[in-house]
C-alpha cells in the first residue's frame, strides 16, 4: 500500500473522525412504489443499527394516504432492537405525528421545512411561516417527553423553481431554529441536488462561524453526480456530521431516473480511502446494501455494491474466449 | 449567483483552463452489444465536433473480429467533418492498425498497454515487455507520416487481479515511453476505477514534476463513484487533459452493472462550477447526450443529462395531486 503524507492536500485527511447517518428507510422507502415488508424494514434496520452509524432515520410518522410506504411507521420503530449510542430518529410533519413518533420510541423527532417559499408552499401547503409556527409545539412536545429534535432545512443551495436561494435566507432560518425554538440540530439539506462544492464551502463555514456548537448535518442528494464533492466540501469547511442512504437510494421529484441520496457504502468507502475516520463497518455495509434489490425490486444507483471494494481482486480469465468478454 | 472569493479553497479555481477530450465513440461504443450505424455513428462525432473538445478519440482500427461494434473505424475516421483544432485520436493496437488509422486520416494515434503484468497478458495476450516492443514500429509509422501517438497505461491505479500498482512501476514505464520511444503524450488510465484522490494527488504530482513537459492525459471510470473527486485531484496537482464520455458511455469487464467513463456533461456541469474554464458549450453537449439512449438502446448513467443543470427550472405543481406526485 502506497502512503501519503502532504499534509496540505484537501484529498487526504489523517484520522479526522465524521458522524454518518444513514436515512435510506425513511428518505429512501418513502419514494419506492413498492411496500417494502415490515419485518424486512426491522431486519435491514437492525443490521444497520450493527454498522456504526450515529443516527438511523428509521421511518416518517406521516399520513398513510400520502406516503403509503411507511404506513407502518409505529410497528417500524417498536419492532427494532436499539443499539446503544445510535440515535434512532423519525420525521414528523406536525404534532399529531410527534407525539405518535414519542409514543413509538423515536429518540428524534426530525421536522421539515423549505428555505424556498414556493418550494415549501408546493410540497408542504403551508407558507414557510405557518411551518415554522408549527414547529413551536412540537419542540414543546419534544422537550416534554426527553426527545431530540432536528430541523432539516431544505433547499437549502437552490429551489427547483425559485433558483438560486441566497445564503442570507438560510442564515436567518437557522437564527430562528436556534434562537426562537432552541433547537441545537440543524440540517442544510439538497434534496434536489443543486449544491456545489464552493457554495457548500461558503455556507458550512459561514454557518459553523456563526453558532460553533450548532449539531449540523449535511444532508446532499448526487441528482447531478456533485454528492461527493458537496460532502468533501463541507467536511473541508468543518462539518461532521452526514445523511446518506444505502445504495443511494431516495430520489428527487424534479428529475425522474436521476440518483438520489449519496449512496452511503459509496461514500464510507470513497472516505475511507482519503483518511477519514466513519467508524463504519465497509463489509457490512455493501452486505446491507445488497440485499436491496430484493426488498424493492429494483436495482439501486450505488456503485460499490456492484464494484465491490478497490481492492476486491478478480482472478484472471482462464482462456481466450474469457479475455475477449473481459476486453478493456 | 453567490460569488465565492476565498483564494485557498480547492473547490474553487477562478478561471483556471483546462482540455477535454471525448471517447465516447471509441471507449463507450466498442462495449455496447449493439451496432450503431456508421451514419449516426459520424453525425454524433460531428455534433461533439463543435463543443470545444479538445480532442475526440473516434474510434479503435481493431480486429472487427474482436470488437464488431467498431467495425466500420475506417469509414467512421474518413467520414466525419473535421473541426479546425480538434484533435481526432484513433485506438490502435499495433503496426497494422496503425497503417489503417493513418490511411483513414487519424490525427493522433491511441497505444494501449498495461502497467500490470497480469492485466497486459489478460486482455492484450502479451507480456508487457511484447506490447512495448510493437510500439516502435507504430511510432516509426506515426512520425513518417506526421501523425501523434499518445501511450494510453491502463491499471496506472491499481489492477484488478494484481491489486496495488506501485507508482514506480508507473514511473518507470513514463520514462521509457518518453525516453526510448520519445512520445511526448501520455495517458494514465483507470479503466477499472480503482484511483483514489490521495494516490492521484501523489502519481500526478510525480509525474509532471519529472516531465513538466509532457501533454499528460486523465483517463478516469466512475466504477465505485470516485472518477469527478479523482479528476480534481489531479487538477489540484496540475493536471489539465482529461478524457471522458458522454452519458458516461463505457464500463468496466470487472464490475457488471458498474457505471464507466466519467460523464462529459456532468463532469462539465461540475467543472463550471467550481469556476474552471473547459469552453465547452454545455447547454449542446447535453443535447447530444440525450440522443444517446435511442443510439445504444439503453439509459446511460450520466445525471446532468436527466436532471438538467442546476438553474434550469421547474414550475410549480398545479394542484395537490401533482403535489403528491412530487412529495420530496
Amino acid at each position: 500500500m502506497q502512503t501519503f503524507a502532504e499534509p496540505a492536500s484537501p484529498w487526504h485527511v489523517a484520522g479526522r473522525r465524521l458522524w454518518l447517518n444513514e436515512v435510506g428507510p425513511r428518505d429512501g422507502f418513502q419514494v419506492e412504489p413498492v411496500f417494502v415488508p415490515t419485518a424486512d424494514k426491522i431486519a435491514l434496520i437492525d443490521a444497520l443499527s450493527a454498522l456504526g452509524f450515529a443516527k438511523i432515520e428509521a421511518t416518517a410518522f406521516v399520513s398513510p394516504k400520502a406516503v403509503p410506504a411507511l404506513a407502518d411507521a409505529a410497528e417500524v420503530m417498536r419492532g427494532i432492537r436499539r443499539a446503544p449510542g445510535v440515535v434512532y430518529a423519525a420525521l414528523v410533519p406536525n404534532a399529531r405525528g410527534a407525539e405518535a413518533a414519542i409514543a413509538a420510541g423515536a429518540d428524534e423527532l426530525n421536522l421539515v421545512m423549505s428555505a424556498s417559499e414556493t418550494h415549501n408552499l408546493a410540497n408542504l401547503r403551508m407558507t414557510r411561516e405557518q411551518s415554522f409556527a408549527q414547529f413551536g409545539a412540537v419542540v414543546a412536545l419534544a422537550r416534554a417527553a426527553g426527545r431530540a429534535v432536528n430541523v432539516s432545512l431544505s433547499c437549502s443551495f437552490g429551489c427547483p423553481m425559485e433558483g438560486e436561494v441566497a445564503a442570507a435566507e438560510v442564515l436567518g432560518w437557522v437564527e430562528r431554529f436556534t434562537g426562537e425554538l432552541g433547537v441545537t440540530r440543524v440540517a442544510l439539506c439538497d434534496t434536489t441536488g443543486m449544491a456545489f462544492p464552493p457554495q457548500v464551502e461558503a455556507l458550512v463555514g459561514a454557518v459553523l462561524t456563526r453558532w460553533p456548537g450548532l449539531e449540523l448535518t449535511l444532508h446532499f442528494h448526487d441528482t447531478r453526480g456533485l454528492g461527493l464533492a458537496n460532502l468533501l466540501a463541507a467536511a473541508g469547511a468543518g462539518a461532521t456530521r452526514f445523511d446518506m442512504a444505502l445504495g443511494g437510494l431516495g430520489g428527487c421529484p424534479y428529475a425522474p431516473g436521476a440518483t438520489g441520496n449519496v449512496c452511503s457504502e459509496d461514500v464510507v468507502h470513497a472516505l475511507a480511502l482519503m483518511g477519514y475516520d466513519t467508524g463504519i463497518d465497509l463489509e457490512g455495509l455493501i452486505a446491507a446494501s445488497r440485499r436491496l434489490p430484493a426488498l424493492i425490486g429494483r436495482e439501486t444507483p450505488g456503485q460499490v455494491a456492484k464494484a465491490g471494494r478497490r481492492l476486491d481482486l478478480h482472478a484472471p480469465p482462464a482462456g481466450p474466449e474469457a479475455v475477449r468478454a473481459r476486453r478493456p
